[in-house]
């Protein structure tokens, strides 16, 4: 076997945006909701386009100091040069490319902020017109862009059904769900199932993104969405779980993206224990409990499910043998100011200087180019020429590394050993 | 010092449930209310009284076995006898008897089923009756009974002060408000500053227990009701915290029970991270998250709340140094079924076996003791009679045990570590 623990990494960022500055999407929206678009155009000019949750200070400074970053959100030249610097051969992209201003939002308000409220044709014709602009700037170099289009499923999910074979015909990678339903039926109902079917077929991850939240519950104190963001991106994860879409869907891939990855081990923990009647839910019957399920969840979600974990936490990283080495998919959320751009491989020495080669190689790149079908051979020159070296995150040692995490590999996903030992107490 | 590692422990169960059968609540109930009282029973007589998620048949044999201690639920001997049994000298009591049907429940669904789609005068002639017949319930042994008054705070705050100040004089110690407020503001909101107040003054701890969760999103599947019941039940305390709560009232307590205790340690890493303003959240003003807080929530956490971590996991209890070993309450749940009620003891052995005696003692009595205002002299004679020993929890070496939780002792909140070594950076 070759010794690859000196080959620079391969790096894929499985959270990244583009968008154009919105009044630019006229011709690719709909003739018939070009009006609307005027109005909304007309509207905005008045408006301060500071989204309701930054500082304006912040906002002046990073827009003048990242201009021409910020730029790539629509400009593939500048956009390759940003990555390159950042070390990232490819890049799984979601709508909205600024997250401090609205100035680059899908149209209508269709990208990371649609819900159901949002009215049911604007939130299609704003789809329709970023995911023709994103399959043209896909176009221009496939092996390095995975587009996800946008596909609001929650009024006709037929119509979105279409949108999701017209993206996967025009090349786009993945496809983006509203986190939150209301006044739609949440996703249990049995409408979204031809949904599920297609995103299955054309191998089409469906995705949550962070963004929204019950913001009228808070009363205007940010905090609080800054507590609840992450939850309401994960929460349609458990209703895809437990109702069975992933055992009558082997094929579909469901990813929760930008929401961090911390919770997803006490999330397995509970459904695994509730799947095999924990004491306490044990007043309530066993098959209500698991519906159509035939395994515990956590094997669905090896299966299934991924997490793009931008701008891991250390304490995320370490927590990877719970999560899954092979579920967990790093992100730079280029040009967001959350991200790790412009500083991803400081980024990723802290974060990564003791994790092995191996595990790293998975995380950084290998899962998404698996997840979204990148094709290794067409970035691997790419890689050679941007790629951070094992020694460039400081990874000297990588059998001390190996041998630091043993036990925590061995352990796992700790709450299973009670159940593998009960098996082993059943006679073969 | 006297060595104290083999003296008996004094346990108080921090959640516990009592309630008459309902058609017993009449002579408690307002007289204006008895009408609506007497058609709620007339149409009860007809219904299976079976929780909408319980198991017929778990209900039937649980109703059978555990007949006699389940009547402890009203009846005071009985009661003792159990609480005797589990080793159990004193006890914090929740509404709602029995939940795996609601035969003992509070009139008009008054009890931990509540939210702000009660009608608020049968939620507030619903909980004056019960408050009334648990006054007389603890009257009849105070040193051993905390009994938890219920307070619907939702509709009218003002009255919500005035029954509080009632329980008070009665000598009950706490008050339970519903979690899921909609259609009224959430616990941000102004209005119910007064009953904030009001509870610092009377030293009645705030509760929210779990019960309640948005069924109608859930299609009938219960796993999901499982998966989120005790995030809704802990999502108050985020509100509190939040908005200044805890700031203005430095003497009020909070608590969330029986909704689990592992996620706090996840809680206090985001919320403290984002008062000292994470990467992540950089684009929104500092100013605009942290709000009147002049301390990291962790530190009002520790001031101000509690967890009543009913029938604890053991993983739970591993992170008690994270949660915080002077915030976790030990409960048996008596006389519901997914406590460990009548088994405790085996359970406290399997649970408690290596943690340090003093951390037990904490964990089992002492915090409890200090919260609600328990008497330890009254109950240390009967603690001595039926407390378990540090031996009879497996407790051998305290000195071993001390060792073995050294490491995580001292690494407590990890997520602290960057903020103490920046302030050690400070020149003094």
């Amino acid at each position: 076997m070759t010794d690859t623990t000196q080959d620079r990494y391969l790096i894929i960022s499985s959270d990244t945006h583009a968008g154009l500055p919105t009044e630019q999407y006229r011709p690719y929206v709909d003739p018939g909701y070009r009006d609307a678009f005027d109005d909304m155009i007309r509207q905005r000019q008045g408006e301060n386009l500071a989204s309701s949750i930054s500082d304006p200070e912040f906002a002046d400074k990073w827009l003048e100091e990242q201009k021409e970053g910020i730029s790539g959100a629509w400009d593939v030249a500048k956009r390759d040069k940003e990555l390159d610097t950042d070390g990232v051969v490819a890049e799984v992209i979601f709508p909205d490319g600024d997250a401090v201003t609205g100035f680059t939002g899908a149209p209508f308000g269709a990208g990371l902020s649609s819900t159901g409220a949002l009215e049911p044709g604007l939130a299609m014709a704003g789809a329709r017109a970023h995911n023709r602009w994103l399959a043209e700037l896909c176009a221009e170099s496939p092996a390095r862009r995975g587009g996800v289009a946008i596909t609001p499923v929650l009024d006709d999910p037929a119509a979105a059904v279409e949108e999701a074979e017209w993206a996967a015909e025009h090349g786009l990678r993945g496809v983006l769900i509203p986190a939150m339903t209301a006044p739609y039926p949440h996703y249990h109902d049995a409408r979204y199932e031809p949904f599920w079917a297609a995103c299955a077929d054309l191998q089409l991850p469906v995705h949550t993104h962070s963004g929204v939240a019950p913001q009228d519950d808070y009363g205007g104190h940010l905090a609080l969405y800054l507590m609840e963001v992450r939850w309401w991106a994960a929460r349609p994860l458990s209703f895809l779980m437990w109702t069975g879409v992933f055992e009558r869907h082997p094929n579909l891939r469901f990813g929760v993206t930008e929401s961090g990855a911390y919770w997803v081990p006490d999330l397995l923990w509970l459904m695994d224990t509730r799947f095999h009647h924990a004491h306490t839910s044990k007043k309530i019957k066993h098959g209500a409990i698991i519906g159509e399920l035939k395994m515990p969840p956590s094997v669905y979600f090896d299966r299934n499910c991924f997490i793009g974990a931008s701008t891991p936490e250390r304490f995320e990283i370490e927590r990877r043998y719970m999560i899954g080495v092979d579920t967990f998919l790093w992100g730079n959320d280029f040009p967001h100011p959350e991200g790790t751009w412009p500083h991803t491989r400081e980024w990723l020495q802290s974060s990564f200087h003791d994790v092995p080669v191996d595990e790293t190689r998975r995380m950084l790149g290998l899962n998404a180019a698996r997840v979204y079908g990148f094709d290794l051979d067409q970035l691997s020159g790419l890689a050679d020429r941007i790629g951070p070296t094992p020694a460039d995150l400081g990874q000297a040692d990588d059998t001390a590394n190996q041998a630091k995490w043993k036990e925590a590999r061995d352990s796992g996903r700790f709450w299973l050993k009670q159940y593998r030992e009960q098996r082993q107490g059943v006679p073969a």
